[in-house]
């Protein structure tokens, strides 16, 4: 049971959209008393007809009124970060999170709160408070990126949290979560994208063979445009990086296909096969 | 209804795999009376334990005594284009097709045969007599390679075939196909065992956070080795082509991540977007 001594007795969530509006619903089950701020009146309206909110506004310096013992950040990496940077200038003493899709520039911005990162390995295709789901981070991973300047009792409090709505916590640094997002989130979009434009330059026409192998295949090719501009500038060294090892391997097919290396061919699909099997 | 006036009373099924007996179990339903040939005793003895087959054997030279109205090859590219050249040397009369996933040189192969090439567009990651399904093809395209050198009695009868097993059937040169498949099923192939390889270099503990969008992505990654190596090989100047163009479109990601070109970055999203959404 999650009790308040020994957790949150209430959080302010800021950005009403898919990630703040399931993050809500599913601490709301767990008794905790909720504010929202969100710039915009759309947004306010939607959570405000959900009916689970003690306090909702779009007045940044309004926050400081709310009495909650954890502010959650759930905005896009970019006005995450400057979300952060408003909240120091405001002189927040309240503990923060954040749920960026990339840690290593927004925990940056966060020097000098008292804050720890995070990030909840859930989404959908849509988005908006109107498409959030309470159950939506059930069985998912939640990433906690603590650094030596994090207060350790925040970092225990946030894992208790998201265990307690039923996710798995994994800590690791800010720096190796972005290697690991980049490798097995924003690599295969970066794949997905491409692999989207290749085939209409190829023949747009072919896409009207396809069935449910290719829309699996293709499925994160439908992301925000908005939110994975940010995430590729933000992590783009290990983008560049990890987009150079990817072409490396796409260079070495072409040269089994040429020189009709059948064996090899073989085994690399063995070999796929076999660590994609492990993921079962 | 299938009626024996329009279409074939009677079809031998050469291979007994996954495809052969999910096309056998799919005919079994239109009354049509199935003979069966495999190398493999034990394909044999699985085929044996569905009571659908009038007749079985492992000796090819023993198709000519079935009295069937079809021979449908169920076989991967390589070993299908042996089998057909072993049709003709037998002198085999009778009309042909098969379900190969690459098109042109089989149909080469066929050369000299009655025959009209297929393939029926569906699949399962487990292989084998035993994982057939009769609702395999369901809803799924059949694509017929005729060429001018194709007797249209016999394309059209297949189409009739298909269609009355629940599938789309469109036509198209063998040429067309490989290019058509290559693109939306080949190259998503080739772009899967990269990122499986990739992420593998990069690091192999990433695997341990992946969820099920990762999966999904990765599923045609779990293919049978030696069907794929024999497909990577037989569509080979495609595949060369079409991994080149693939390779470009990463080689302007990374541009436009190096110069964090933002606006190209969303618009580029944004487009892959709505063509993959068109495919809902």
């Amino acid at each position: 049971m999650y009790t308040d001594d020994k957790g949150f007795s209430s959080i302010t969530i800021a950005g009403l959209g898919l990630i703040g509006g399931s993050l809500a619903k599913s601490f709301h089950r767990l008794g905790i008393k909720l504010y929202g701020f969100d710039m915009s009146t759309k947004a306010i309206n939607t959570a405000a007809d959900s009916g689970i909110f003690h306090g909702l506004t779009d007045d940044i310096e309004l926050i400081s009124e709310f009495e909650s013992d954890l502010i959650y950040a759930c905005l896009p990496v970019t006005p995450c970060a400057v979300f952060l940077e408003d909240l120091k200038k405001l002189g927040i003493k309240t503990p923060v999170t954040d749920g960026a899709s990339t840690k290593s520039s927004v925990v940056k911005a966060a020097t000098g709160l008292n804050y720890c990162g995070g990030h909840p390995i859930a989404g959908k295709e849509v988005s908006g408070f109107e498409n959030s789901d309470g159950n939506l981070f059930k069985g998912a991973f939640h990433i906690l990126t603590p650094t030596a300047d994090t207060d350790p009792y925040l970092c225990d409090k946030l894992e208790t949290l998201h265990d307690a709505i039923g996710m798995k916590v994994a800590r690791m640094t800010p720096e190796y979560h972005d290697r690991v997002f980049g490798s097995i989130s924003h690599l295969p979009h970066i794949t997905a994208f491409s692999l989207v434009e290749a085939v209409h330059e190829i023949d747009d026409n072919a896409f009207g063979f396809t069935g449910g192998g290719f829309r699996d295949f293709t499925r994160i090719a439908a992301s925000n445009p908005k939110m994975w501009t940010d995430i590729f500038l933000d992590n783009k060294d290990n983008m560049l990086e990890f987009i150079d090892i990817y072409i490396e391997k796409l260079e070495e097919w072409k040269k089994n296909i040429i020189d009709g290396e059948s064996t090899t061919i073989y085994e690399r699909i063995d070999k796929a096969r076999a660590i994609r099997q492990r993921l079962k």
